[in-house]
């Protein structure tokens, strides 16, 4: 069993924390990240930890851009305690993680999500997380680098990594309803060294590795749409496809469905919404024009290699 | 057994859209409703039903405003089946109803969303629905002329009903991760009949005086309010607010979640969401501001009459 985890994940994340933000604040150039901590109680009214939620809303490149950091502890609801172990009674658990979302201005950027998590729960131990990249108009350099930054990391601890969670990816990010998905992927895990407690040493490599790694896998896509020429077609656009990320993360994000049953804070939670966000009934794009281009591919997902 | 309840459902439900789009139209004197028919497809790709929707997006008075009639027939999933009624096998479904959300373009003039219907699923039948009202600048008197016309009309059919449907109605509509209501309540109820076959008559008489009501609930607090000035600070509290709709919807809203996991018709489902949303990290109103005076009345239900 790996020595002293729980404070191991928890120094990485919140470094993770502190380096992205630094770096995405030298990146934006005008807006710097409000830092708000916050305690958690467990619902029996006992200390649960807490967290600190980073969070930018004035940004010359960011609209808005959420970082949290959190380390949290108590004891499961019997419903999520049977869903997520199988043991009876109490079942205590601790988690340690970093969420991000940044949502840029300008269209042309692609909006990203990362989380990077360890979990203890009952007598098991297991990391979760991935990264993915949401754009809007698609320039395919974008998630060509994002996936083969993504890949040189996971084969440098398994090769057999990125082929399994870039498909795990594909089909978490899905909204059945609309029968695309939320973006062009990436990579997601679950339950990694649940059932094996000896590989908890190399995942933790590997989680290590790959969170530190976020900024080299966005910041240069990010650096190379930042003077793309916009106007009010493609913040339309943007806002209407916001939408959409808006129906994952409330319909079907286990991550957000799971934080605000067990009372995690509401604000840190949805901090991943969008600050500005269109509906239209009903409104379609023609199969040739970029909007329709970049249906046709979350419809499909592809091999980005 | 009522005789022939799924024709005179329709007949009655489609004959409210009627009624309620023509009076909204001339009600906003600018944009008139589009009227979109659809067929349903059951998933083994037998016909289905279908629906009318009725959008209207440019009102003068409605920024969006939806009118949805449907009436839809097939085979439940086993999952359905097994939580809507108790019966082994195949089970065989019918739903006719109307449903409508207003999304006045003025945050003066409340939210407004009702929803009729009437089900089979195997051997069982029943009624369903309701109507509430969500304001942002609240003027106490349109609570209580909704809820004193409400219960007008349900003390024609049964003095308990409208105590009753009112307490359903604000445990129904109400976000656990907010604490708070979604709006100033009105009714709801659910399985009318469902178990008492021999009251289907008498229900479906209640069901149709209160769906043929609507207008007068509803559009004398539109007409009341019509006029109201308001500026930026109260367009910006109203799209912030809207967002809590987002959440409810989603969240947790069972017509909802029921509607797309059936394959019903997204775009149908999902016009209740409001044209233009925000989100604000972590935005508090002072107490005794008007912003602040709503949230208070949020958070503890009132009785109106």
């Amino acid at each position: 069993m790996a020595e002293n985890l729980r404070q191991r994940a928890a120094k990485l994340f919140s470094g993770c924390q502190s380096a992205i933000c630094a770096a995405l604040e030298k990146f934006d150039g005008r807006d710097i990240f409000a830092r708000d901590s916050w305690d958690r109680s467990d619902p029996d009214g006992s200390p649960g930890g807490g967290g600190v939620t980073c969070i930018m809303r004035n940004g010359l490149v960011f609209e808005q851009a959420g970082v949290n950091f959190s380390e949290v502890y108590g004891t499961l609801t019997q419903e999520i305690a049977a869903r997520l172990v199988e043991e009876p009674g109490e079942v205590k658990f601790f988690a340690a993680g970093i969420s991000l979302v940044l949502h840029p201005e300008s269209p042309m950027i692609p909006t990203t999500h990362a989380n990077f998590r360890y979990l203890e729960a009952g007598q098991k131990r297991w990391f979760g997380g991935g990264m993915d990249l949401t754009p809007y108009y698609l320039n395919e350099d974008d998630p060509r680098h994002f996936h083969r930054t993504i890949k040189r990391i996971c084969d440098r601890h398994d090769t057999a990594f990125y082929p399994h969670f870039k498909k795990w990816c594909d089909e978490y990010f899905y909204l059945p309803h609309r029968q695309e998905t939320r973006g062009v992927g990436g990579i997601f895990f679950d339950y990694l060294g649940k059932d094996n407690p000896a590989h908890l040493e190399k995942l933790f490599a590997f989680v290590s590795d790959i969170s530190n790694s976020f900024l080299d896998c966005y910041l240069p896509i990010a650096v190379a749409r930042r003077r793309d020429k916009y106007g009010a077609r493609e913040k339309d656009f943007q806002l209407l496809r916001r939408g959409r990320y808006v129906e994952f993360n409330l319909l079907y994000d286990r991550g957000t469905q799971f934080g605000l049953k067990t009372g995690g804070r509401t604000e840190s939670i949805l901090m991943s919404l969008p600050p500005k966000v269109h509906w239209a009934y009903n409104q379609t794009f023609p199969e040739e024009s970029l909007e329709g281009k970049l249906i046709r591919v979350l419809q499909q997902p592809r091999e980005w290699l």
